[in-house]
């Protein structure tokens, strides 16, 4: 099977993010799989509606980019009981104009690290009603919560629980035979 | 009764937003009960927690003014079924670090317009979940979702709708009260 | 095309319901896309563990009928903003114990009917939140809210509204197309 | 202080309910704040509107002590990432007609057990979304998740982790205090 080309984003902007390690984690975990081309949101601007005619070049990069790929993964810290708001931004900013949406149809995957016992999943469920505006095609399970993600990597940003390893690589499979189905229609 | 000093913010920032007409539109059904400060969020920064021991001017501010007055207005767009990036990342950053949240105990109201039918209820419903984080106590009632936006406002950027003007109004009184008990407790 | 059969239920318990009414109007209206049979769930009793090993018939054969069709259509009425207990019951009844869930990869779509503004999007929004543990595959759009709902169906229980008409349409044409997406893989 | 009367009710129907023994276990560890009646739910029936002007016994019964009541605990399980179909009946069946509803102004809590890491918050934040339709007023925190719920109850009921049984204190002395000041008002 040829390796699907997949890009992911999320992570926090600060240096050390957890979800930024999971997203390395991701790609190295499941590199049989996928081609990750992990992607830095930190350039991204705050999305104003006035500027739909005129977009910033780092916008239609991405845009672009997401539209090109086979599927995506998003990795997101939950602020507040919620998605933050540099990533909401990004969605925000991808989705406008309506007719430019690039999830639109897409397969993607999504999944969280955080220092609480309940791993993100907060900013989950919000994420996938985002998603489902976005017509994106999320992969249902299994769910992969980082929970206490301070005890889980080790210096050099390597997961060292070996369920979370699994978990990880079932939910790459599940996304890469959700593209696969996706290529056969 | 003397009137109660409140903040509001939100709206989106594209010139003519709805969300700032509905805020100042609030302020002007409502002022024998506050006085309504209208907060500019458009300068605050993305959050990153690599800034947690020096955050700019900006957000101090804006902490600050919420911290002191007797509670809050929040005017929010929809944006993908959620609360658009640019509000929850104010947000985000008011919050952080945990002990200087200002909204704790702080008595506030919602409200949103669109020019959706469904008025902004998806966005709303997220914001409440955020709250519920940030410990504020919330007016339940009246829900206040002007739908069809583009239909209610005037040139000048006033409310055509009469039931519109008296739900606003509802949710002024209901406020009043709510920092009323606050205060006598 | 063969027509595909699918399994329709929800509605509210009472005589008159609106969701039951759009649940006939959804098999009206795409039967030559589909078989709906719809069926009664008042006589699903309260879900209890103790029961596990011992469901009562009207469970088997409901769970059944779903596990045996290529597809489902769900209509829910709005109750204090979230799903009516009947049928999150009927859910929860027919995905106990897990290795028994009929819907795990089933493809199946939403709708609504209220007398509200909202049209009972808060039950979906919440409903879909479900689905995704039952890993139903679930159209994401079009969305069918149809609001205000005493004025859209006439005396013979037809709706007289020809967006609504159209939208459940267009609903009914997605769902057959992921239908046939999932035989073909 | 006078001890508060409060209402408790959730649990799940099953012999042996987690979220039974969690309710009893807050009677116990709040006993020199609240006079805590736990209610048994199991008789209440599916709510159908066309009784509405005719109700069950048990409802109107189970409604009245609501009514009488200083405020209510929920313990909820959590039952396909959402409220229980018993338990959301139950308070289907409370606020219908409109003008009925025993919560509008109650002061409130809720928690949950569940033998899964996430303990039940899936239920609870749906839980939260139904109490504002409702019009209660809900504690914010802290928030009580009993998780991994079979490890934590010893043989005869009782909670064997102290952090829990602390939290579960601090639960009953919010709403304690959220009480007083309604009462103040």
């Amino acid at each position: 099977m040829a390796k699907y080309k997949i890009v992911g984003f999320g992570g926090s902007l600060r240096k050390g993010s957890y979800n930024m390690m999971l997203l390395k984690e991701f790609k190295r975990i499941n590199s049989e799989l996928f081609e990750v081309e992990i992607e830095d949101i930190s350039n991204i601007p705050m999305y104003n509606q006035d500027m739909d005619n005129n977009q910033p070049e780092s916008v239609n990069l991405l845009r672009g980019k997401i539209r090109e790929c086979d599927g995506f993964i998003i990795s997101t810290p939950e602020y507040d009981f919620s998605i933050p708001g540099f990533l909401k931004n990004t969605l925000d900013f991808m989705s406008r104009p309506v007719d430019k949406n690039p999830f639109a149809g897409k397969n993607g995957a999504i999944m969280s690290a955080s220092i609480s016992m309940l791993g993100g999943s907060r900013a989950q469920y919000h994420l996938r009603q985002v998603l489902t505006y976005l017509d994106a095609r999320v992969v249902n399970k299994p769910e992969v919560f980082i929970t206490f993600a301070n005890q889980k990597f080790d210096e050099a940003g390597k997961l060292k629980d070996q369920n979370a390893i699994n978990l990880i690589n079932d939910l790459g499979k599940k996304l890469a035979l959700e593209i696969e189905r996706s290529k056969k229609f």
